[in-house]
């Protein structure tokens, strides 16, 4: 035997988010962070140049008092200044905690409570509400209004509440600090989850797993994104890190395109065409604007090549419509906060797609389906169970909590009901607790929501429980109708005929000129079960 | 202020390499690793059955006394009991210490006893060899003869050394045991770098750092591999891991190719079209035999989009050949044993590719030119310089070293010599170790190398020095022609005027049959400079 030897050693590399923007500014220094403001006008800056910004910006938040794992409110929509918080603000150790514009003013005083929000940084044209945080809120001591393209805005009166104009603040108070030197563990994020169901909950994304997820995300067959690529991020920064692309774009040195609070069809169909915007991603509401722009309109998106869509299942005639109008492949793809967000996602070349297949988990990522008490199903395919998620980018346990989120073997339950098919294509079916429940047995809005969701007259469906003396609960069915198109009861009743039970079928059909959406965009079940359950 | 809040925390994660067959055999189980023996005879299984036999493994390798920490010798061809090995081994925290069966006997035997390998599991054909080792290594205490598609051979006669066949040690004394448990930072790989140049140095990979080398070779514009890729993968896995293919094809989901030590023309352009390769990787001269036998017997290979080259530069006409014969992209690469190995990769799709370019770093990997004293280079753009690196998967220090292998900023100086141009493309241009000084002043052989490695009849060139009593050292010209063709010394040299200094034009031209070859493929220097330096 011969005496041992030290092992040897690779380097330290801790897992941290300024590594995203070092990278991009040092090997794609040129490569352009474009801000959209309304009426075509649009700033840009390259990664080096927003990096120096970024480092200029640390030294400000600390002279504001923030040091690392406090929390920097943000209530802003997705531009240049937006990124440079972000980076400014990790860098050093600070806490981004996103916050959602479109959600009340007591949603959101309680979380920048919770969070112990001192400095909040917000758009120009949410002053007004900064104004009426600031009121709701004492822990904030400075607001700063981050510089944005547009008209120039005066600023809000908050009273002893400090204000300042974002450049106002980097040309006073900015100075280069060094970045670094936490654990890759330390928090770099916190968003609470949306509001539509109980009290939201705040998920902290640490570093390493905001990295990990990043990498992961990547991947060829998830968002394989290539520095070529010009990146639309339509999905806002507030929503789950923007689905990650502000720290995926800088890391594979991709063009970001910024759309800021534009997402309407016109400024899109701008922006893609003058940006060469080659992926895009973003809820269908948000491309279903762009392919009715384009058909009212004319014109064409020739540079853009690829859509993700997540945060809810599209309908596949609007899937095929979108496909054909915008000449993209489709990438389907399914995510929650509390996985950073990405789930699964539907590979970008697959041959044959569906629009209710979600695609599979990228390395990183595994999945289990479990009965409703959480035993795993002995047969995981083809099988439909509630989904439990374990992962580098899952969530452990929220904000504030001291318990854990995650069962004993550490699986994170989703609340979502799921299947998965023999190739390992993920069909997420519904949500535990929309299931309906009638004579005692389980009916399954999401089943029925996407036979109906699939007829070309149909912009929106969904299907929610009414309480019934007899039965407990029975399905009534509401529907948004297309632009000038109508379709009767019957033909909507029969789609289902002999592809659900006869018992599934719908006691009642409900037309509404808009579905009711939540804060991110999602339909609000809880504004149908209180209107028409 | 409120109370501070326990700040939430996302799941536990260890970045540990069961983890990519782990996600390759649940979600991409029937995909398959396909071994070629010789004379068209193949072997096949899924990830979800080579993960099973493999975990079968680990509680083999227990039983023959090695633990978590142990080094388990490799003297192997690349195929798929080889890969058993890998994860056999590593689930359980034994390191796979790879060794090249071109290296002599006492070389290997320096390397085993260095790592005190007790048990040595070896490719069929090398029984003879591993006869050999047994006699000169006395920590072995076991041999073990892998099963390889091809004709059954007599086992080794290893005296006291107990001989077992593969399979059987897998039937008497396989047994499931569970994987993890340990410390990612544990040590999961060995490599010696080759010895061409002064002793051979140990290189000891982590499961970390082979996981990060894993996620960062796998972005699009590095390998790229998605789960409809089938890879060749023609680069011994005793060389800096197979460039991490084994690790990569399995968290891709992708098909992986293993040739076996069949790497002739005819054999890989079999098994090509049979498997349906659509990526393959591999040093230049391997590439120039599947052309020369396309060449002499027709065929193509219209299945193969790319091929990666690494391992040394490669002229243009050869590159420009490559493309055209076989009909892909030639995607260059620059990388080395201590970085795990890769350091840079062309992008893919590149609009205008050069041989001479080697890429751009991906996420993860950081290079700085240094003055000759490690003083970096003011401007790193458009200069030549020492070559350093620093990264997730670089070696800080050496197997069996105390001392760090790293400067004070924690940079490892590659000992190559590069210029990066203004997008951040490297060009390798020498090793600072063969520049000759002439007159006090510096010759790089790289440039003339580059210069005459372009010309269509030269096959491979190298320049070393030869000591001059007057200006202590002078270039001499060493060339292989191409088959059938010739040039003159006016031709050779002609093409170096007004491209080089005058002083650097060599002193001589030497024409031989075939380069001589060290180990892993590249041009021998040490023995061309005893012969004619």
């Amino acid at each position: 035997m011969t005496t041992p030897l030290p092992a040897g050693a690779m380097q330290p590399y801790a897992l941290t988010l300024d590594r995203f923007i070092d990278h991009a500014a040092k090997w794609h220094g040129a490569t352009e962070v474009v801000t959209a403001g309304g009426g075509g006008i649009t700033t840009r800056i390259g990664y080096a140049a927003l990096r120096d910004r970024a480092r200029l910006l640390s030294g400000a938040l600390q002279s504001l008092g923030l040091r690392a794992g406090d929390n920097l409110g943000l209530l802003a929509w997705n531009s240049q200044a937006h990124m440079e918080c972000w980076y400014g603000a990790v860098g050093v150790g600070i806490v981004c905690h996103t916050l959602n514009p479109r959600l009340s003013p007591a949603h959101l005083a309680a979380m920048i409570a919770q969070a112990g929000n001192r400095v909040l940084a917000v758009s120009p044209d949410l002053a007004e509400l900064a104004q009426a945080l600031t009121g709701l809120c004492p822990s904030v001591e400075h607001v700063v209004v981050l510089a944005e393209p547009g008209p120039a805005t005066p600023l809000p009166d908050c009273g002893a509440v400090r204000v300042w104009r974002y450049e106002d603040l980097l040309a006073m108070r900015g100075s280069r600090v060094t970045w670094g030197g936490f654990d890759e563990n330390a928090p770099a994020g916190l968003c609470f989850t949306s509001g539509t169901t109980g009290a939201p909950k705040g998920v902290t994304y640490t570093h390493r797993s905001n990295y990990l997820h990043t990498v992961h995300q990547l991947q060829a067959d998830a968002c394989g994104l290539t520095a070529r690529d010009s990146v639309l991020v339509a999905v806002p920064m507030f929503h789950a890190n923007g689905w990650g692309f502000p720290f995926s774009g800088p890391a594979a040195g991709a063009k970001l395109v910024l759309p800021g609070r534009h997402q309407d069809g016109a400024s899109l169909a701008h922006l893609i065409n003058r940006e060469g915007v080659t992926v895009a991603a973003g809820v269908a509401t948000v491309w279903l604007g762009l392919a009715d722009h384009l058909d009212r309109m004319g014109g064409e998106t020739p540079s853009l090549q690829r859509v993700m869509i997540g945060g809810a299942s599209v309908p596949q005639a609007l899937m095929d419509r979108l496909e054909r109008r915008l000449g993209v492949v489709i990438q389907t793809s399914w995510g929650m906060t509390e996985l950073s967000p990405l789930g699964t996602a539907a590979t970008p070349t697959a041959l044959s797609r569906k629009a209710s297949h979600s695609g599979r988990p990228p390395l990183g990522v595994d999945l289990l389906l479990t009965d409703a008490d959480g035993v795993p199903l002995p047969e995981q395919r083809d099988r439909e169970g509630r989904l439990r998620v374990r992962g580098a980018a899952v969530v452990q346990r929220y904000f504030g909590q001291d318990e854990v989120a995650v069962d004993a073997d550490g699986w994170f339950d989703t609340g979502d009901l799921a299947s998965i098919d023999a190739q390992g294509n993920v069909t997420i079916t519904g949500r535990a607790k929309d299931l309906i429940k009638s004579g005692g047995e389980w009916i399954n809005p999401g089943e029925i929501e996407a036979i109906v969701g699939a007829l070309p007259e149909v912009a929106q469906v969904a299907v929610v429980g009414r309480a019934d003396p007899k039965w407990g609960e029975r399905p009534v069915l509401v529907i948004e109708a297309c632009q000038g198109a109508d379709i009767a009861d019957e033909a909507l009743l029969g789609a289902l005929k002999n592809r659900v039970p006869s018992w599934w079928l719908p006691d009642e059909v409900v037309r509404v000129p808009a579905m009711p959406l939540a804060a991110t965009g999602k339909i609000d079940k809880t504004r149908l079960r209180a209107d028409y359950g």
